[in-house]
């Protein structure tokens, strides 16, 4: 055990989702504050304030920037985050041109820009793991959807369905959850930009054309206004976040089911050992998607603790963002690995091909 | 105090909502019952499963049908829900007809079809209050706007801003929540039909058309398929009340802290007494409006928790819905009451009309 | 359904808990009120504040003051709490005593003590069932305790265990609980009393002295202190009733497994039916533990998040408490009639006698 | 921003405790299961059960035994938790004493076990903190206690009060829950022991001795029974670990409301610097300590539903343990360090000695 299942030696194969720890790395983080502050540097030279030379040598200068990560943790502990450090070191390694970098930015509109950037990277992931997984379970429904299951309500059997039926009511939650994605990304894959105060009033009144060529370099939307209080679009996020867990912890808990002796209604490949009886079978990836799928809810309650920032930036909400968001991602992708893996390993699910009667009265 | 302050004598004035207690009350409840029986009743009418008189005498009698509520309560505690027993009434009430009340369906059709019209007369309250939150906004913008005061980040004075800025930001979470509403409301306001196990395919094969034709004369969508487990649409909705209430939490919280004295940058009309210091004029609105914003948030993290519903239907996490959905209503409801009643009760905001520098860089 | 399934006609027989309904009912609250101000009028005497002829008049008045309901609500409305306008109230019926009633004392004195007293009877009340559950299991064990059952884990058959095995399961921590609730009740069952701001420095130094005699005379004790914003002892209450409903729950969650057609391990008397399917028994009590289970263990985390009290009273920290607490005791509350039922509804737990081997390596 | 803050290469200065992160290292872990696994050995040597050569030789190969990370990490994939890979390992490398490694235990025996070493260690680490942070206090209130501040209630000026009044508002509650630890410490400081079904069956009637003698070896207590699903004692932990968090929260929420311009109530030293702007101090560790209040008042609500523990063990509830209690611990370590800074940096609390008047009426 580790503070962090995500991040720890032995439970990260088990909990942790590779690619959202690298999407999420520290040195990743900063590349992407170069990114950021590269896109602001030719937006203020779009609109006049930086002049191209001096922009072209910070830009040169950033492409491949690495701080002192000491340094940075140093600022960080001091300042309470860590881009005052950053944005000092970047301004130093720009010599006579300091005064040309982070122009009129604030700390949050790099690194909330920095997350939007991380988030597209995360979305890309997740929506192609979801492709796969309805593809699954398109592809479990060929093999085994006329089998005969017994449905079952309030945990007691009810009438007979097929696998079919079961699968079905397993993806479209799913394929909703996909649709919604499509409709949330241009909503948190957006621009940070609000200078000190969130107005934007800095720049000489370019600040709303530096946003938009900002958004454009770096494939995200300007919103028209800066969003420092107003974490909205990330609680959407959250939610879809929880959700997807959600819909698949019910694939999860209805396999532990449907995998008990005396049930027996799927056989499933591998499965958990016992340090204490070999004969054990522990369906531990169906548990797995419970365990994440009441994780990812209860940060979502967390999470929407965050979303009142007071005044113009508040700091404690905002590190509680930190705490909790990047938690739901890592948790939302163990569980789209999970599932893939639970599915994968299914053999036989249902008894015999069969009628179903037509039911109800 | 009582066990529910939405329903206390002495403090639902503060944290009640008399039109969402109204929606959700027991009687209007069976009422909404009757209507679905009816449209499950015309439906089945239509795809001639039941015979146009048979139809007429059931809807007649379904159209002012009250049932006792004590055996209804009785039934509710021997089967864990309302609708059995109600059904047992209704199709006692139909007398020879009996056999085509309440066709095919389980109690889940009935009851979530309910919930259904429930949210559209909660969601058609709210859309209209939120469009007089936000004219109140602008209003108070038009007044004050101009006005500076002192921009706060991280609770430290930042730089000045006008009151309009400050506003803008109360403003425009609520204009997206406002249009997230509206395309919101075609996923939870369906109808719920899919019969004892959820498949829709009893009816002789008409359980489609049957959902339509219901659809239709409720006023409802039909989603093509039933939801009995997938509560996907209720969590999304879960999460567009808890972020009405922080978006309001936030204006509360900012007014409470410009009414502190030594800061003194917005001007109350009334304001909570104090049992002992008569001089003290307390922001209790602003207050209240944080209250109200954390108990949604908690609750959103509960709700979250009743999303997996195993199998083909879960009484467990269902009635942890019924605990949870019907309070985040009501505390939404009371904190865009409560934040009307803020807004109109704010005299000035502000000190001093002024020129706002071109701030930061 | 209703905004809160504790007060609503159809659902409170399976929600609702009478005797946690009637201690925090309006009326009873309004009472305890009356029973703080004559303890704080008899405690002020006791100290010479007070005449004795001006108090005599003062308790013979509280005795039965009735307030006017409408009058409180409206006060509640504008102050955002009762108190002030109960005050008033007592004020006025005092007459020429008035100047000696609620005697230098703050809203939050007179609630949080009348809460107290709230708890005291809730206490009693569920020691009283912790007590009646636990013997119920002790026959369940002595009825059935040698029979064989599967003992599970990981939701797999591992090896078998007795009747009695898992009983004492369910016993142990409800056990604990109880000797837990013995230790805590000293912590919560106290008086409430500082002052405006908390100090107890009013009274003419006199204010230790009726803390404690204030406690005497209802049986509280005096934590020495006034605890305005040191909610701690409430904390830990809130975490004991999530407790006993987690503990029940388990119970619940464990019978409804047990009760699965294939598994068998349990026969219950009577069970929920169904509106579709006239064969299903639901182990409804069973469920309804999980979603009791459930809420509770979401409210622990909103009241959490009302532990912190901002400076010496907090409006908005305060009132997030008010919609929680309830609710928990009145979840407990329903978690402990139900197990009652369901406990007294075993008829067989295991399937035979048998001997059980001497188990795993 | 990296998955979580706490083992973040720029933010775990600000959330991080070294001590914490230690304690739980995987490194640190598996060293207590060599602890664990001899404490066993020997218990069973004592009962008979194990040859002395044998234990012997066991012991000693376990003093400094050290796995294959790499081998335990693909076992936890495998089988859902590392201690059956962890168990082979050491049965391999005791060679030809294999029969007598592990004997008759549980995955979950050791694991548990294991853990509350850790906690003692963490205890032990948080006790001292506890008595700093009270001594800082008293420090503080010698210095400062005899300024006047304004009483504030309900965010309004109310009632002068005296520095030394607030403080002891800040130090009552975290005394009172160092008096709990102490009470609690025996309650969670315990050996599990029960072997694959919870039963301590196994061992030749020896389990009750053997978990006995565990326990002493290791420094812990013997419940006298199992405690695979009964996890009522870390409930009460997790909601230790959330009342310091909350505690120290209040403290920060109060120092950031004092700091702000207008109000002036204390003068810090440090503070945090902006990217934009020079001339603010930020009171970061004050916010930081609201944040790490509510991280844990969330991890509350998530940790209280991994109470229920189906049937004989839980692999769903028992994994949810994992995920949230290193956090909440970390997030605890985080608070107390974070406020020891905070108060070491007060260098004037209040604006003036003086004479505060006989308050209320």
């Amino acid at each position: 055990m580790s503070i962090s299942v995500f991040q720890d030696p032995l439970l990260s194969g088990l909990f942790g989702d590779p690619d959202v720890a690298a999407a999420f790395a520290a040195a990743r983080t900063v590349e992407r504050y170069n990114q950021v502050e590269i896109a602001l540097t030719r937006g203020a030279e779009a609109s006049g304030l930086v002049p191209k030379a001096a922009a072209d040598a910070i830009c040169a200068m950033l492409a491949d920037f690495t701080p002192d990560m000491a340094a940075l943790a140093a600022g960080t502990m001091k300042d309470g985050l860590p881009l005052p450090a950053y944005a000092a070191a970047i301004k130093a390694a720009a010599g006579d041109n300091a005064r040309y970098v982070h122009l009129g930015s604030t700390s949050q509109d790099i690194m909330d820009t920095a997350l939007a950037l991380t988030l597209v990277e995360i979305n890309n992931i997740f929506d192609a793991r979801l492709v796969e997984i309805v593809a699954r379970l398109q592809t479990l429904a060929k093999a085994h959807g006329r089998r005969v299951i017994m449905g079952r309500t309030r945990m007691q059997a009810a009438l007979s369905i097929t696998v079919a039926d079961r699968i079905r009511e397993w993806q479209l939650p799913l394929e909703r959850q996909r649709d919604r994605l499509v409709r949330l990304r241009p909503r948190i894959e957006i621009v940070q930009f609000g200078g000190p105060v969130g107005t934007r009033r800095g720049w000489n009144g370019n600040g709303d054309a530096i946003a938009t060529h900002m958004a454009g370099t770096l494939g995200l939307s300007d919103p028209g206004a800066s969003w420092h209080t107003a974490r909205d679009g990330l609680g959407v996020y959250a939610g879809w976040l929880a959700q997807i867990s959600a819909a698949l912890g019910k694939i999860g808990e209805d396999v532990a089911l449907m995998a008990q002796q005396g049930i027996g209604e799927i056989r499933l490949a591998g499965g958990g050992g016992s340090s204490a009886m070999a004969h054990k079978k522990n369906p531990i990836d169906g548990e797995l998607l419970v365990t994440l799928a009441r994780f990812n809810a209860a940060q979502l309650g967390g999470f929407a603790q965050s979303l009142m920032h007071e005044q113009e930036r508040s700091g404690a909400s905002w590190a509680l963002e930190w705490m909790i968001l990047p938690q739901m991602c890592a948790a939302c992708g163990a569980s789209l690995l999970t599932a893939t893996r639970l599915l994968s390993a299914i053999e036989q699910m249902g008894a015999s091909e069969g009628t179903i009667l037509d039911g109800a009265t």
